[in-house]
């Protein structure tokens, strides 16, 4: 099922910062916690806090607390339905490329 | 090469608008002017050439004006450069599952 509308949107404000794209290219590398995601980022945790809440709110990431630990994950379903949405423009761009080079060798 | 972070940060945040998507979901389809964008969005020339900005201040399109006319057009270079980070960040996930797999059989 395509994502909704709304998704998309939070998805792509949440790519759209480069500390949390470097969240995610650390998260795809496997789960860590708050602390973890800090650490290379040099940020306070309470910055992180909240970039962890966008990057959860577009549906990239997911995240769990068990005791004072929060770990987060990447999101598989949710990384996957920007990149289809981009994949599908490009897949329309190309078919219609290809078919003016068809019309073009038989003209 | 890949894109700069500044670029990305602006694509991201071109892509983040439902409007904006729906016109490079018309711009996929082949080259199309303001008016043309403006019409099934029902959206005013003057919103349609802000978004416009966006767009192209994001590398996603390019745009001329001929006499009165601008005319917009995808550009594949900068949908690429987005598409090709998630696919990126999907890669180096899919490896890491892949791995532990692996590791799970040999244990």
């Amino acid at each position: 099922m395509p994502a909704s509308s709304n998704v998309l949107d939070r998805a792509f404000h949440a790519l759209s910062d480069p500390g949390r794209r470097r969240m995610l290219e650390q998260l795809a590398e496997g789960p860590a916690s708050v602390s973890e995601l800090a650490r290379p980022l040099r940020m306070s945790l309470a910055a992180v806090v909240q970039h962890v809440q966008v990057l959860e709110a577009g549906g990239l990431i997911e995240s769990r607390k068990t005791g004072r630990v929060r770990t987060c994950t990447l999101s598989e379903r949710g990384m996957r339905s920007t990149e289809q949405w981009l994949t599908d423009r490009r897949t329309v761009w190309e078919r219609r490329l290809d078919l003016a080079t068809v019309l073009d060798e038989t003209a």
